[in-house]
């Protein structure tokens, strides 16, 4: 096998373009192979399998630096550079990380996960390098997908004014997780078939030729800086921008995309690349539905079909028919998301309502204030988005729809934590983020029903709010308990009190079942506990707050949410106000990332489980 | 006057092209009178006279709909329909806002206070108005220097799939608040100027024409999607992005502007208008200084002067000098700012080390990232911003500068109250949405002299770390306290304890010299209390807090921030579960926006100036 005997980024230099064909099939059958085992990002991979080998071949790393957009497509990068025999362990707790990590290998050169960060960061380490009169270069990957992310743009702009070389390779694979929007695609779109374009331009050079003073025209054409400079130069948006525009690139023909790298390296400013790939290429399942092999769960390789059966609905899909079933009631609703109409369950709005369904692209901040443009026209918007990714539309929420108090509603999804994507996922900031702004109102729902019913409470409701859920199986525990949601107010699932309990358990949202298997867990020990729901995060239930404070000597709260800034301090403070008698215990996570692993794992880990919270309340004297 | 009989937009419509010639320059006088007063946003307005003239003429306000970005510069709209005797108590509390407001006047669609918003505000009310199957025109107002923002291009990407009207006017006057920067402003350049565009077009026309088949080469060129119909259209950049673009016009020739406006309004989908402006027109000394006269303080009109001189140098000043002092001894000290060289007080720093000075435009997410690249090459990035914009840059910061513990140092200027920009720049916000975030560190300075050790110790931290200061004059006090910054510890400055006191104040920032004044005035009442500065709001010093509650029964914590998520809510926590027979007391702002007013207005409303908690201190018989 040729990747075997890949040791070092040296090693792939010395092989003939055969033995890079070779090694790119061995690499697809490495991918396949070890991500039917592990899951995790494959169709990404697989597109960029040649791309990765060329930049291996058309630089030195880990001199030279490469930044990956997203990062979820650096498994050959990983591969080719020392990392191969890791996949074993991908994405799990300890093991390999899915995204590039400084602290992992010194051939990843900044830490990516979310879109659209890496021509500003590549840019960043080039001023560096300028400025330190250092000698390198440095590449930045990005999707065509992540080009619709404003801060892509930004960098753009700013790329625009770099006096030494800078390298964007665009990897254009015509989608983003799923298929792409807007005006920027379109224009893609024209330069990747070429619009009849290269015709065009033969028969007017051709006849400008022909016609006395018409080749002083074309080298006037041609040194003209903006205008019509485009008759001759395709790719003229970013050449507009001031970028020179290299392709587009087959980016399945390894020595054709290093030639294009080698080209680009040449220049004295900011040049970008256009590559030409497929999301799955080569293996026939992802090639024929690269969405559903974004990110996948272990799978059979001969039928590409998941190993383990989906029994129960997940949060998301729980949000997806409540939401379909209230939209068909009143057509005010509307659905927005940033290009995640399947990740956040409203592809089946989409179908159903496509005239109300709004997918802008990976485009946070511009999602929130369209919403509340839809808002103040009087719509009933609804903004899915995963909790790591809304911290890109934080200003939005906070100036543009919670200062007006438009009824903007936020589908939180992703929110708690996320599992083998790790730090840049974990969805735990966002009770601290979004609680400190005012007119907002925080929801969390203890087990599927209760989802259902914020949905249809928080469409009611006219303001601006967010209910946020965790990843997942939806719990269908406590089934019995569904009392109408009231604003502000949340239940006392058991009362232990009139029998001498002394501590109260207070959760909110994935920490209720915790909480009742707390309960349960103590009872069998014979130390009985009331359990409450808080529901609203913000504004949290003080009168429950009272209650459980004045009937018990201990109230534990309990969130999977940072505890700076989230429900339990917001709690404590009031009850050490009115109760200087009861004492306030507050679980949560701790003030650090999250690395990637499975739920379970990180929530022992952290201390977040039943048992570890039992024996630490034992370690504490709470019984 | 032709001005005192505009008391309705039909009015407007009435008048001959003289009349409105007339009209434009009493608002003019108006408008320089008014602001020489109250102080304002002059040259901004000064530039959208006759734009905003012609917005009236060409449509029917307000059922027609008009988003002003920014909206600084929607003053000669709030004349224009009714506010004008408002403008006595412009940006006064209580009185006219600076920003459009829907809660002050239904012809104000939208808010804005923050830039790059109003396309996607638009699109969103366009929208609405489509799918509630409504009638009327959406108008957003948008300035070259906010087109330099990502979310105004995420919005343009999502523009042109619009399938009925929708106008974009860029008011284009070649500045953001300073200069503009970036390959879109060259771009814009080029358009202005022609770039030789319009002869060169003419001729190859002409040449086309004079052979065979040329004519229909032209119109197959016209048929073009893209690729070479530049040709015959400027703004290509824009009908790349496919949003048809129409002029340039000139914006101060009110007739061309109501006619390019009537000729948008006619067509099916997106469409910009690009206006050129000159800021602060019609008023020599505005004109001579545009970014000087951006926004002023009471002036005298004669001269251009401010009324009142400044005596003593803001926080701005002395992190200005203490940085350019610091970067001649490191030459690895780098500055960031988002289009505010002189608000940041980074302008002597970009004219002292150019080289070293990055301002990447309204683009506060990239600022942060390319600032994290930076840091990553081996720079120490210094990015200036105001409090309230770097909520654009907040997954940022949580995720490309903390995961990776990168030594980015935020310089958080305008944090606390700002006053009479309201409630869009109140910059209250800071500690809660970053101390929320691992691996961050706040400081805040009760004084100028403290400013500068903060500045020094945060740049020799090696980690990433936010120094958060207020508008306006420095705090001269406390200067005999200036013991060395030490990491996470505060500063004891008045121990009491010994005399019996039983009241210690533990303040941070802004509110150190507050927490000083209490104490004063407590002593003089006979009231000793023990006076410490907290220094760090993350990680806040425990030893401190621990040693206060331990010698004193009442610790009152002081933040001028909100409380949830805030300073004072961590110690409380902290304190309460270490010391249960000391009680806390939280003071810092409440749950709400605040909105325009002088500081110690608002401080004072808020009861967050030393006598009103005195008084609510005493209400809650603390002595």
């Amino acid at each position: 096998m040729v990747l075997e005997r890949i040791q070092s980024p040296e090693d792939i230099k010395a092989l003939s373009t055969e033995q890079l064909e070779t090694l790119a099939q061995e690499i697809r059958t490495f991918l396949v192979e070890k991500i039917s085992h592990t899951g995790g990002h494959l169709a990404s991979n697989l597109g960029v399998v040649e791309l990765t080998i060329a930049l291996y071949l058309a630089f030195d790393l880990p001199k030279d630096k490469v930044v990956w957009d997203v990062g979820h497509q650096s498994y050959v990068h990983k591969i080719l550079s020392g990392r191969r025999d890791l996949f074993c362990e991908l994405r799990q707790y300890g093991g390999l990380s899915g995204f590039p990590k400084r602290k992992e290998s010194p051939y990843d050169s900044f830490d990516t996960g979310h879109s659209s960060t890496s021509i500003s960061a590549g840019l960043g380490l080039a001023q560096g390098r300028d400025l330190l009169g250092e000698d390198y270069s440095v590449v930045s990957i990005i999707g065509d997908g992540a080009l619709t992310g404003g801060m892509a743009y930004e960098a753009l702009n700013n790329a625009a004014r770099m006096k030494r070389n800078f390298i964007i390779v665009l990897n254009d694979n015509n989608m983003s997780i799923s298929e792409n929007v807007g005006g920027m695609s379109s224009y893609l779109n024209g330069l990747r078939t070429g619009d009849g374009y290269n015709d065009l331009k033969k028969n007017v050079v051709g006849a400008l030729e022909r016609i006395p003073g018409g080749q002083q025209m074309i080298n006037r054409i041609k040194r003209t800086k903006n205008g019509i400079k485009q008759l001759f130069i395709p790719g003229m948006l970013f050449e507009n921008m001031g970028i020179t525009y290299l392709g587009p690139v087959d980016g399945h023909d390894i020595r054709k995309v290093q030639r294009a790298l080698l080209e680009a390296k040449r220049l004295d400013h900011a040049v970008l690349v256009h590559v030409l790939t497929k999301k799955g290429k080569g293996y026939a399942p992802a090639e024929r539905n690269p969405s559903k092999f974004h990110g996948v769960d272990p799978f059979d390789i001969a039928t590409g079909k998941p190993l383990q059966k989906k029994e129960h609905p997940s949060y998301t899909d729980v949000f997806s028919r409540a939401l379909c079933r209230l939209a068909q009631k009143d057509e005010k609703i509307v659905a927005v998301t940033a290009a995640m109409p399947d990740g956040t369950g409203l592809k089946a709005f989409a179908k159903e309502f496509p005239d109300r369904f709004f997918d802008v692209g990976i485009a946070e901040a511009h999602a929130v204030t369209s919403a509340a443009g839809m808002a103040a026209a009087g719509l009933k918007p609804v903004v899915a988005v995963y909790s790591s990714f809304l911290q890109r539309g934080y200003d939005q929420i906070l100036h543009d729809v919670c200062i007006q108090e438009l009824p903007v509603l936020f589908a939180v999804d992703r929110a708690g934590l996320v599992g083998s994507d790790g730090e840049t996922h974990q969805g735990i900031f966002d009770y601290s983020y979004l609680t400190c702004i005012p007119n907002m109102t925080v929801m969390a729902p203890k087990n599927r029903w209760e989802l259902e019913d914020m949905l249809a409470f928080g469409l009611k409701l006219g303001r601006p709010a967010a209910i946020r859920y965790p990843r997942g199986e939806a719990y269908r525990g406590l089934k019995e308990y569904r009392q109408p949601i009231e604003y502000g107010k949340g239940e006392l699932l058991i009362d232990h009190s009139g029998k001498g309990a002394k501590i109260a358990l207070l959760a909110v949202g994935s920490m209720v079942s915790t909480a009742e298997h707390i309960c349960e867990k103590l009872e069998k020990r014979g130390i009985l506990c009331s359990l409450a729901n808080g529901r609203f995060v913000k504004p949290f239930d003080r009168e429950l707050a009272d209650y459980l404070a004045g009937t018990h000597s201990l109230v534990v709260t309990l969130e999977e949410n940072v505890l700076q800034g989230g429900f339990g301090r917001a709690v404590a403070s009031y009850i050490y106000e009115g109760h200087p008698g009861t004492k306030v215990y507050q679980v949560g996570l701790p003030d650090t990332y999250v690395e990637h692993g499975n739920v379970s794992v990180l929530r022992e880990s952290l201390g977040i489980d039943s048992d570890s919270i039992i024996k630490k309340m034992g370690e504490k004297g709470f019984f």
